[in-house]
């Protein structure tokens, strides 16, 4: 009898997934090449299907199967997917079912309203004409918080959205720590005479060279291309519509070969996340990443643990050479290893390098705060993120477009995301940490170029579970504790002490 | 009342529209370049979407809809949209209730079952392989005419799943036509000592060249690229996810370029066809070409009136010598022209050129009608299928594979689709006659470039309609008579006759 409603519980959970992969191919495409005239139609067919996932998720079957399901004793005869996707969607249920329809449904169209007109307020640098859209979209996430309910900090619940078990004490913590470190340090970097030179990194490389080139790092760092494929797309992404379809964009600068190199093995350490979720969870909300820190950790890893690491490219510099032989002929390894990590204080947070990329999530991780705890108020935010920018990097924003309407974020409603791309940067510091146990000689692996034993320690570790566990579980569980910001400033104050000689 | 019933019924069926266009994209997407490990899940994705589109068409929500709309005092209040959306709901709603559920449940795995078989049977060019399958998917056809209906000739219940209006006395006119004139034709053009030299056409010819002068020419074509884009497949084809945004695919032989030439205007054809439907149509099943025959028309007007013409050459040979200078320097334009229109008996279908193409659909719809009428049994398929091959055409396959094996249709069960091919040649000739009537200087248009006018003419009397009018219908509206087999076999009289000096 219970096995009977888990069976149906499972099918009809199988059926929103079925919806929602074909969203996500939908959505795939308008990036990567569908005709421009047909983007409206499909945007209606997205709505269509999105609706009707929504509908399911919120129906009188799910509450049905809720409450079926849900007693203690029920649970317990239930397999371990039920039990978790259960909870999954009983999480989705009750954050939709506690907004009342009509505001929900107001919230939406304000969203969209909300990101036209920060796209013209960007444009125009003038932030008075998205303040208005800003506040309401304040207004509507401070009611939503009140529906929800809090524990301790309303902007907790904002938090949890994106990050479980992730709350403002903790952030308080580790951001804390990060400015007395990380703060001083850029500022003994920026003072330092020994900058690296960075001229040669601007040459024209053609794109068909970077293309081929990013194809030979992503086969070496695992990406499965019979489950997967790069396109090119205005903002690289990576998306998963299951573990055997995972796909990755990119995008060249024909005058900055790195937006590619690292973008692309940016977004391949997504896609291994998605890659090795475990098959049987195809179908369920739970194959997908755990998170977005942890999703973050992954990219980060790659991108920089793997990416900027002097071995890396003591195996494939020469490789580089050969598809730009005029570019890098003359320099030699040390100096493209200082290059490809000059770090400064810059005002794009995208653009940001990794030593300054956490001071740029601090300022919003505060802002967000402030906002949410009433210290803060909308109206006064160009002139706190001004200051803030000045504060934590040197340097002050003399416009809007490169100061606080920079991100999309907040135009379409996300609060609270930002403290995950810091998290994930941390996290990935303290994996690192603990894979080197297992995994001792990590830099010799990366010299011969043998990165199979660093994929399969993070899949053992991190990308199998996919949402059957929740972020600081698989934290705890692989490196032994909690949150901790050592890690990331102990690499950090390492790394660029040796480059900047400090 | 009504008006609310009817917004009711239309926003019923774009919901079934939106969830089939995203089954469409899927299916694009896993032919031009989906990662092979995804297939397995997509399908079931697919299923899952197919399934649901079957349920609404045949739920009772619809049966209401039906019921409600269909009275005539009813009908004469709603929008003509509503009215033809109804009829073809209708349509599908008793096409799919008629047959018990277990007995379709059945077919359709008898379908995929033969359909693997098939493609063995044929690899090993084995007939008696395939022949139980052929005979189970003979006798279920036969079944379903019964349960479904037929008036005069159970064939034509399923000449009218592909092309309403036609019956077996249409064709039996139109093809007796063909044979009396186009079978003594094929055997003067093989008597002929005057051949074309065609050796030239199969020099490489790299793809990248191939396909930038595949786009050259379906931009002149008014091919939208806005509204559409050109990617590589095994099997070419065109798809209408929408009129906004309309695909097509192409194949590349780098030792015979016809492939790609011919294949990418045929597919254009098509796809202009679907580009230029009325926009009013999206979201209702009336926003397709009206039937296969019609269709068909339109890519074969394309492939062969155009693209096969004099005039057509005489502008564009000098630009496919600039892509190819080495494989055309020394050609003269007499000679490609004659080169290109070769014709010779062949034994496949998909490799036949225009005259002695629709010779290879009679055989087919003989057969067809023998199989359905009881004067042919499938298990002397072979032996009649290479006899007819002998008679009309004057050689003989000598296995199954190149013989009645050939064609995949009968593998999915669909019997009546083959003589679609065939009135879309006599359509397209039909049409062809009545434009030159408003567009006299038509050679003069091909000449100059001047594709629009041509591309027009048949929007305003093909394209635009979708499905609102029936094949017979825009036949008649636009040339003032039915299907006329003669200005086809004038047409390749006239061609032949001139390039094989008969």
């Amino acid at each position: 009898m219970i096995k009977n409603i888990e069976q149906q519980f499972l099918h009809y959970v199988k059926k929103m997934m079925s919806y929602n992969e074909a969203i996500q191919l939908m959505y795939w495409d308008m990036r990567t090449g569908a005709p421009k005239k047909g983007i409206e139609q499909r945007s209606e067919v997205i709505g269509v299907l999105s609706h009707e996932v929504f509908k399911m998720s919120t129906s009188e079957e799910m509450a049905a199967y809720i409450a079926k399901l849900s007693p203690r004793d029920v649970q317990e005869q239930l397999s371990e997917v039920a039990r978790y996707t259960l909870a999954e969607c009983k999480k989705e249920y009750e954050r939709n079912k506690k907004i009342p329809a009509d505001e929900y449904k107001e919230y939406v169209v304000l969203q969209s309203k909300a990101e036209s007109v920060w796209e013209e307020a960007k444009a125009a640098s003038d932030f008075a004409m998205f303040r208005p859209y800003l506040e309401k979209l304040v207004e509507f996430n401070k009611k939503f918080v009140e529906y929800w309910g809090y524990n301790g900090n309303p902007y907790n619940t904002l938090l949890d959205l994106y990050e479980p078990g992730i709350t403002v004490d903790v952030l308080d913590e580790v951001f804390a720590k990060l400015r007395e470190r990380i703060v001083p340090l850029v500022k003994a970097v920026v003072a330092s005479p020994h900058k690296p030179e960075t001229s040669f990194l601007f040459h024209p490389f053609p794109k068909e060279k970077q293309r081929a080139f990013s194809l030979k790092l992503l086969r070496e760092l695992g990406y499965d291309f019979a489950a997967g494929r790069l396109d090119e797309t205005v903002h690289p992404f990576a998306i998963g519509l299951n573990p055997n379809d995972v796909r990755i964009t990119t995008r060249y600068d024909e005058r900055d070969f790195r937006t590619a190199l690292f973008g692309t093995i940016h977004e391949c350490g997504h896609a291994l996340y998605e890659q090795h979720i475990s098959k049987e969870l195809i179908g369920t909300p739970l194959c997908t990443g755990t998170s977005m820190g942890i999703h973050e950790s992954q990219s980060l890893f790659y991108e920089n643990f793997i990416g900027r690491h002097y071995s890396y490219w003591k195996r494939n510099y020469p490789l580089l050479q050969q598809y730009a032989p005029e570019q890098f002929a003359n320099v030699p390894l040390d100096e493209f290893y200082r290059a490809i990590n000059e770090a400064k204080p810059s005002l794009i947070r995208i653009e940001a390098d990794e030593l300054t990329y956490p001071l740029h999530i601090m300022i919003r991780y505060e802002i967000e705060k402030g906002l949410f705890n009433g210290t803060i108020e909308v109206k006064d935010l160009p002139d706190i993120w001004n200051d803030k920018y000045e504060e934590y990097l040197g340097i002050r924003p003399d416009n809007d477009a490169v100061g606080v309407l920079q991100d999309v974020h907040w135009s379409g409603g996300s609060f609270g995301y930002f403290p995950s791309y810091a998290l994930g940067y941390m996290y990935a510091a303290q994996l690192k940490n603990a894979m080197i146990k297992d995994l001792p000689h990590f830099d010799e692996l990366l010299e011969r170029g043998e990165l199979l034993p660093i994929r399969e320690w993070l899949t053992a570790n991190v990308h199998r579970f996919g949402k059957t566990k929740k972020p600081l579980d698989i934290l705890q569980e692989a490196t032994g504790e909690g949150l901790n910001a050592d890690y990331l400033i102990q690499y950090l104050e390492e790394k660029y002490k040796a480059i900047y000689r400090l």
